[in-house]
């Protein structure tokens, strides 16, 4: 780990994990109502007879988003996403959220009001309510905050930590698109800036600019759950890779797990973009970021429960830890799962 | 207003008034647990039988803090007190606090743990407890956010809007500290960058640099409130200028109120650096902000009760909204009181 915490654009922040450990050491726990305070996607508290959920997320402009390509108000729509998805990653319903801002002068009160039409067209999507937050001048750019809060039936919630060797690994959706999408926009700026005449080059590739300006959270994940009966032993957000979701998930219940190449799922999209790019479509999934979707364990003994839905797909099994957390390549060969896989591994691989 | 926000620095931020009016228009809440939204100190929200109140703020380099002079485990502190200073003005009692940071890569991570020290010890000092957060890069300079949840019980929570004509408007300790603080840091500052070789003249000043680095919320008034049975009708904490505190309090509760110069309390140190400063000692105290005094209004009929108390101060009362918003000088002229109110109002009154 750096004295200086490392960039979390499209890499792993594994400093980070390491700086928040440290900070929750500095914390004590003074009142009875917080049931679970640091380490998960949310604190979980208990007031009256209800169990809540929050979390809180910070984005910086020019780290996290790029006002030159990304529409202010899709950026308020992803705030959201962003947001909730960690309320949803507790098998809890996200209820309310605040947003703070700190914009500079030179940004107009009407690009606010359309980060807010935003906002409110995602919070109408997921029933969710816009319920307070602060507005305040900045130095330079934008950056966001976000708070979501949920609520949670009494046994419902799920930790990272609740993962036990042969559960099953799944994940919904499909994976690395949003990375694509963003490779795709930081492309087109620079050949833009290079050339101002030549327009950018955007048709045809709807899904993965879909996926990296307007994401969506698969919330009909918690009614199948509900419906079925089945609980996840462990579930996370996919913001980050896929990789290092999996580490948070196998660090969290000191497990380890195996996880198939050929399982975890790519669009057709996102594989055509990624190989236009040279990169391995692997290399999207696992280390690309902002998918916002769910990854989470569940009982093998629900494996016929689950064996023919398409809200997800197994992609692997937890082990116990001594046997390591590995990817079997579609040629039978193994690779350590990292929180930072590049591209150069699986060159040398196939 | 104009089309950029103003800066919230030492002025009142108005054009915030109407911008957050705005948002709020855009916005539906889906949520029966949503009792209230944007427009207090806090949104409240109920779960199960149970009554939360939620609040965010955020805070910028350069904006509202100044790295040269301000102590970093200072700093911490403070952001803590700014975030359950708005717990505290709706009668209710700060839980848990969850803290966002954006950081540039030249902040050291020990500054960063410092930091948190500042946290932790604000957290023991008012028994809240810190419960997630994030922490992230930016291009430039230090963004810190905070949320702060509190309890209250069912028919506890006070909201601006329940001021009526003849409440009598409180506020507890002094105002105009924490912003005299602020000036003589500026001016030592701006010497030292001027001349390297003389040392900041800070001796002799503890109380108003205490009250701009290190300030506190008077907590033991709702216990007070508690013993003596005394309800505020109304209540705010004192984070803008006096001035501008009273407004959107007369605002939210459509009334006037009438405030006298000789009750504002003014501590002799601040009044002693405002002469210094030639600056009329009132015009800190409404117009400074960060005192984090609470700011209340009680009905007429306790006034026995409370009228020997050295909690708060009886500063004014409230009046119908047509008799306007007004402050009775010494002199026994009036002025009517304005979200900024200059110095020079008060030098050609005087």
């Amino acid at each position: 780990m750096t004295e200086e915490l490392e960039n979390e654009n499209n890499s792993i922040p594994d400093g980070k994990y390491g700086l928040i450990k440290k900070i929750a050491e500095k914390t004590n726990n003074y009142n009875k109502e917080t049931l679970f305070g640091i380490g998960d996607d949310c604190a979980v508290l208990k007031f009256g007879n209800c169990k809540t959920v929050v979390s809180s997320d910070i984005f910086a402009e020019g780290i996290h988003f790029d006002l030159t390509y990304t529409p202010i108000k899709h950026l308020g729509y992803k705030t959201v996403v962003a947001g909730i998805s960690d309320i949803y990653a507790m098998n809890a319903t996200p209820k309310q959220i605040t947003i703070c801002l700190a914009v500079s002068n030179a940004i107009m009160q009407s690009h606010i009001l359309s980060f807010f039409d935003g906002v409110s067209a995602a919070c109408k999507e997921y029933n969710v309510d816009l319920v307070g937050g602060d507005i305040t001048t900045s130095k330079k750019g934008i950056t966001i905050s976000v708070t979501s809060i949920g609520v949670a039936d009494e046994n419902d919630i799920v930790y990272r930590s609740g993962a036990k060797p042969t559960d099953l690994l799944c994940v919904t959706g499909d994976l690395g698109g949003a990375y694509m999408g963003l490779q795709l926009l930081e492309r087109e700026k620079t050949l833009f800036n290079a050339n101002p005449e030549q327009q950018p080059q955007l048709e045809g590739y709807d899904y993965i600019l879909r996926r990296q300006l307007k994401p969506e959270v698969p919330k009909d994940l918690l009614d199948y759950f509900k419906k079925t009966g089945v609980k996840p032993t462990s579930m996370i957000d996919v913001s980050s890779g896929l990789a290092s979701e999996i580490i948070n998930i196998c660090r969290a219940s000191e497990v380890g797990c195996e996880i198939f190449e050929e399982r975890i799922p790519i669009a057709s999209d996102t594989e055509k973009m990624a190989k236009e790019f040279n990169i391995n479509p692997i290399v999207t999934a696992l280390n690309g970021g902002e998918d916002y979707e769910l990854l989470f364990t569940i009982e093998l003994s629900n494996y016929d429960k689950i064996k023919n839905t398409d809200m997800f797909k197994i992609i692997g099994s937890i082990n116990a830890a001594d046997k390591g957390r590995n990817i079997v390549m579609e040629d039978g060969s193994i690779i350590t799962l990292e929180p930072s896989i590049n591209n150069q591994t699986f060159q040398n691989v196939q």
